[in-house]
């Protein structure tokens, strides 16, 4: 049988300002990606959402991101591989403390943003981001585009990789994806599930310009600020039901 | 014998920013109070500092501040017990994530700045502090001044308590301090010396206003910023060599 | 003719992150606070702000703060007169530039939150905001509570004073506020709306514990995060017309 | 006679974290580049330089950076250009208010750090810049390398431009210069201030990489955090008396 884990960005409220809606869309996740105050998220939000993903049993992630606050972690910025090795260190360490106060383990890591991006493409960002985490001793799994560097080098390093795939993005040819700013965003919900469906039973998917490209899913991501997530959530996981693909936790998968 | 340990602030350089003279301070101390990011540090100089420290032998401290770097954490905030809790939890953990990359564990925590002032005398924030120290499951000691509201949660909670006196700062009545800025600061580093051996072997110190109050000193704490601070000390090592008072980690003193 | 200002905080967003609804609550009132970066607001909040209100012919109004985007400013940072004296002309400085190249002037200004409250109350504090306001050499108006230090330093020192009241917050009996995070939020906006006509008619207001206090009301408060705000405001504005008082720009009225 | 305006980075102090040494470095120099609490500063600090810089009649410009003050502005952020416009118009506004306060005008800007780099380089962002700078309806001056993006749209947007060298720093053949981090610093104060002669009288510089380049030296800039800067500023003075090359203000020359 099929199975597959969905994922989601959760935790990016910082103080007064609300960002997301947490409390719907850890109904119909496995895997959360928290923000670590870096990018967003705050010592108060981060507690309120580890504890929100325990009632839910959803796996917790720590989602580290560049510290620009104001740009949302969306903007890259040139850090040498030491800079982002440590604020990613900085980043676990501050969720794994919440998480141990609650009796759960952190289950994964997905970088934000335009870290994320970088992290995919260039192998010196990747290799830092993956030293902080073999150096802090655990057993996470990745989350990673497919053929991307941070892939390649977490195989290399023996750390676990979910291969990601959006539910609400287009794909490149390599299984890179295009960001809304400037490419299209996908906005019917059963489309968007049935694209899901084909990715996880056939491997393969319609590129941003046309082409039907190879690609693996074991992870999706739904992003909690794509207007109608909670619909968007509903449609994929009603799709996956008709089509016998299981929605379990990641670690059930790879 | 007489046994007592030298502490200090550590870790308060930020970004470009030098702060204090780690590399020099760390030589004399056997307790180092290490900023997390909030109130001074940056996941750069926490690494750093505690690779020092661990160089040197030097007990490892948690010093989470509020945030406010632009003030350094010297400005009372008026923040909830909540939110203070949170924010040493996210403190402790990101000291604690270096700390376990560098296999060395996390002795003591010593709030800084205005939290410090406002954990001595206020019962909730004392508190909320405390519970944070509680729940993340350690064995740490905290540093108190004399008959504070923090040692006297501190020991209703079971949390192993170091009493602090300073080496260049007055002391008032009933054992808390008279800051530098509106206080006289002592200059003279064998006065200094000399003060810190009373406060040791006689439980006695003279306060700003000229009385003889009686105090306990478990463990000193000496200004890295204090002009001179590699000079004071040794001028208490000195002192505290003549006086047959061993300078010993805090473990083996409470 | 009764006459009376409707004034809102504005540009309150940060980034990525959203807060009020600047566009819809602009077409009610006639004095927008604008906040400037420091506890809310960033450049192209500020700026899109100053824009939005020039086309609705709204007055500008500086709206500095603490320097706690975490705490949106609510939080008491005990900062010396010179601190805030400083803050204060930089976010006036921040916002008069894009006021400036809009060829909009400011019109007033409002602190925002516990710089506020502390205003009302400090006299110290009441005298450094108001040297910022005189020191830049504007004909600013200060918006200020009833009975409060700042209404009376501002007086003393020659700047124009226009006495606010809230349309969302109960009142005590000397013309402060009771914060709704303490206080009961009032709910029924027919009872707000009329309380409000009362405050500009008679001048009395009936306080949170139940007395009838003396209160002038020459610029009406609406917070933007209010719930249901837009309705409050149209209510509010309903009961104006139907008992014949105007709502004019603050300068027609001190 | 030859003429020429040595400008310096100041007011790059943070809170507690003092950096540089304005007071001895004001002494020596004729522009002052001001930070404006995006990379580095503060409203205090601003105060002061402004202060300070009146005192010693140097002219004051305005610095602006990116907002990354962990990265002291040194790293590039990628940043859309409205928002690039968006920042340096509040950082000139800041800036602006405390010359307001102290009778003096903003005489240029030069951009700081990476925001500087890539203006160098970038028509976009330097255009970014400069339409900032235009809207804000000053006749400030623009400090520029030889060659660059920066310089060519400033000219085409009737701004005036200073062409500025660097007496610490490699050139390249077309005008830029080699980031000390990467390239070979400088160190021998009576070779580097010849070489600034050099630039003046015969526009001839020789590259990092062995070259004899065409330069125009209008305003020599001076690193405040050089190891021993004032040292080579008065190097500098000394070897510029020697040849006849007078030190004024950068709007004698330009």
């Amino acid at each position: 049988m099929y199975k597959v884990d969905l994922n989601c960005d959760m935790g990016e409220s910082f103080g007064l300002y609300t960002q997301g809606n947490d409390e719907e869309m850890m109904k119909y996740i496995t895997s959360a990606n928290i923000a670590c105050g870096y990018h967003a998220g705050d010592p108060h939000v981060m507690r309120r959402t580890i504890e929100l993903a325990k009632e839910h049993n959803v796996g917790i992630g720590v989602h580290p991101g560049f510290p620009d606050l104001l740009g949302f972690g969306r903007r890259h910025m040139k850090c040498t591989p030491q800079e982002v090795k440590d604020y990613v260190t900085y980043q676990i360490g501050a969720l794994r403390e919440f998480a141990n106060v609650n009796d759960v383990k952190i289950q994964h890591c997905k970088p934000h943003g335009a870290l994320f991006m970088k992290a995919m493409e260039d192998k010196q960002v990747a290799r830092a981001i993956l030293e902080a985490i073999h150096d802090v001793g655990s057993d996470m799994i990745v989350f990673s585009l497919n053929n991307s560097e941070f892939m390649e080098e977490a195989i290399k390093m023996g750390i676990p990789v979910a291969k990601e795939v959006y539910s609400d993005r287009e794909h490149t040819e390599n299984g890179s994806i295009v960001l809304t700013r400037t490419g299209t965003a996908i906005t019917d919900y059963n489309a968007m599930a049935d694209r899901v469906v084909r990715m996880i039973k056939e491997n393969k998917v319609v590129t941003h310009d046309g082409k039907d490209a190879s690609i693996e899913a074991e992870t999706i991501c739904i992003h909690g600020d794509t207007p109608g997530a909670p619909e968007l959530a509903k449609a994929i996981i009603h799709a996956l039901n008709e089509n016998n693909i299981e929605i379990v936790p990641i670690k059930q998968i790879i």
